[in-house]
């Protein structure tokens, strides 16, 4: 018989314990930071119709048919896993428009799936947390928006200057491009691409570059990216009024999605080893008009698993393995077993988390095990304990010991 | 332009705000209760290469054609989307057998689908809560995992009564159609389907339908089924030394998959509004077997969400609407609104979730909707607070209230 192959399917990740620790630590960290600004969690399901996907224009279908996992059902409709959380949460916004209370805030761990060449730190699934706020057009929802990016790196134990924010407005830089007299939106369209390498080619290849496109404004343009630094604006002022200071305008930045319509950001890593964006998000505008209904507009990120794995490697932000149990019960040999598996049932009443040893080594392995895998207490149970009704529990980390019926040692683990 | 639906894919759930929090709810549940029994977390993706599903023999074949999502990609590779997590979850154990130290205690909440007709109750996609120990035979693993069942079930507030437990054994049915001379494969495939349905028809339909499989042996059959729940065995006499006494044996339980091949186990539901199976499961021998590699044993149940939900409601054991935010910072004025972002961080900073009302409306319908949401505490902040640096922290639900800087109040809310 041909056996099967125990690798996971092409380009996705298989999460043993060890990494799945480090999800949940990710996850975790993610929701308890969405929730700490009063974000309300909500979910949809990875499939979607494809319709959903193609109704932005030419550009979209060519993502839809080449970069998507898109196929038919058994009932001949065509559906999509979802590459992007956005599509999916405007069509919900948009079906209970009428019975929300806006401003809303939502967040999401969604996965995601793109096809993409696999190669080093591209993968075909991925987790995202996904925060919005639908419905206000005021700024404070972009200061506040960045200000839940920045205290979710932070909350991972991250310093300020592990990393940097920047800030640019679409609009505010369409207004400057026309006041130059470049107002087809085609220029405007390749000026944009350009700036997104501002960073990444010399200044004089940048400048020739631009002259091809926009003759008479290249040089304005420049000198209004380089000063761009030395400038704030609305939202980065607002920032550092709230104590946010590891932030900076940046007018070449440009963000590649077209929905964006008016404050755009990314997060950038300031390790040289690690130097690429974190994360990014932005203002759009109705969103929801895919859908028909009221014009409904929002600010939102979406930041990755794999990159935040990422920073949190490069500046040793990772958590130690993640303890097992409180207590090992050590059943002395396999006739205890089940009198082990009732003295769990009791310390896990109180809320003790308990793991009976029911392996076949000898005691002294089984107690070496229980040290090595980080719990606080063993228990162990034998003919004379069963017989008395009198346990000891020892604490791993001090050596001392208690002992007393195991309704005695619970009220103790209770404490 | 013609609108899009704002409805999810068919037979797909829209998870909106407060259908997530159960589903948040159920979730956690199952989780802490895992973890209390020190079961470790893992996942896997949801795409699976096919064959993974078609090694089982023509039947399966026939389940990955008609009952899944099976598409092929654009690399030519068929790929299944998983209708349940026991052949991932063998294939990474399979994959990491030299390095895991076993016996290994697992659980999972992975979303499975299935391509069904849709119909009440039935979803395409649903979550399943999946606990297995794998690498012993031991009869205390068979106990532990349906203790860890039962606890789950316990920690949602549900009482032993509401629930029973029927314990069956794949291995003594066996043997005991053996001794009645019964021993071909399809006789007894034929009497387990029949049992399957022994609860729901007449005890003359049964027994007549029996004599047509095994005339000679019927009636031995039909008095071993109707003495069993008189009888205990190993299982549910270790699950009563225990302390888990609704439990009892059913020679009738019959279980679908044909991978199990000793214990089987189901819970039932008691309420006669919904009087049906909660959860199954049960050991299985080598279940690594289509992976070459030595052989691994185990036993393990699934619970599905749905099912979950819907004992939870039948039985009133839902919470309550979950709180928001703790404290509502609500900002007088727009102009305010930075301010109040302001008071926010430094109140999140000590561990107090806190939404800020950046709302239009106005203040007193701000205070009435502060209090709407169940928060615990209001700050107004204002032309007089900024001015002053002092703030007022009011109490919703006894109307006392705290004055003082913000680092104070921060303080007092981190008590």
């Amino acid at each position: 018989m041909k056996h099967l192959p125990t690798d996971p399917y092409k380009g996705v990740r298989d999460f043993y314990p060890e990494d799945m620790a480090v999800q949940q630590h990710i996850f975790n960290t993610w929701s308890r930071t969405a929730e700490s600004f009063g974000f309300e969690r909500y979910d949809a399901s990875v499939l979607e119709s494809s319709e959903l996907y193609k109704s932005k224009g030419a550009a979209n279908e060519e993502m839809v048919n080449e970069q998507t996992y898109t196929f038919t059902d058994r009932g001949d409709r065509e559906v999509t896993l979802r590459p992007e959380m956005t599509p999916s949460v405007a069509r919900m916004i948009a079906g209970k428009s009428k019975e929300l209370a806006f401003p809303v805030r939502w967040y999401s761990i969604p996965n995601l799936f793109r096809y993409e060449r696999t190669q080093r730190g591209r993968v075909r699934e991925h987790w995202q947390l996904n925060c919005d706020i639908f419905g206000s057009t005021e700024v404070v929802t972009d200061v506040e928006i960045i200000a839940l990016a920045y205290q979710t790196i932070i909350n991972f134990g991250a310093r300020p200057e592990m990393f940097e924010i920047r800030v640019n407005d679409r609009r505010e830089m369409k207004d400057f491009y026309a006041s130059l007299g470049v107002i087809d939106e085609e220029s405007v369209a390749k000026v944009t691409r350009l700036n997104d390498r501002f960073h990444k080619i010399d200044r004089s290849d940048y400048l020739s570059e631009l002259r091809l496109i926009v003759p008479g404004a290249a040089d304005a343009i420049l000198d209004h990216l380089e000063e761009s630094s030395q400038s704030g604006n609305e939202v980065t002022r607002a920032l550092n009024a709230i104590g946010i200071n590891n932030v900076k305008v940046d007018r070449s930045l440009a963000r590649g999605f077209d929905y964006y319509t008016g404050t755009i950001f990314e997060f950038f890593d300031t390790d040289p080893e690690n130097n690429r964006s974190m994360l990014g998000g932005g203002r759009y505008d109705n969103l929801t008009e895919l859908f028909g209904g009221e014009s409904i507009s929002g600010v939102g990120f979406g930041m990755g698993d794999v990159t935040m794995r990422d920073f949190l490697e490069t500046h040793d932000l990772l958590p130690s393995k993640k303890a097992g149990a409180l207590v090992i019960v050590i059943p002395t040999e396999a006739e205890f077993n089940i009198d082990g598996e009732k003295a769990a049932m009791r310390l896990r009443a109180v809320g003790a988390s308990t793991l009976v040893d029911i392996s076949t080594k000898k005691l002294g392995k089984k107690v070496a095990a229980a040290d090595h895998s980080g719990a606080g207490y063993i228990l162990v149970v034998g003919e004379d304990e069963v017989a008395r009704g009198e346990y000891v529990l020892k604490n791993l980390a001090d050596g001392t010991e208690m002992s007393g019926t195991l309704e005695d040692l619970a009220q103790r683990l209770a404490v």
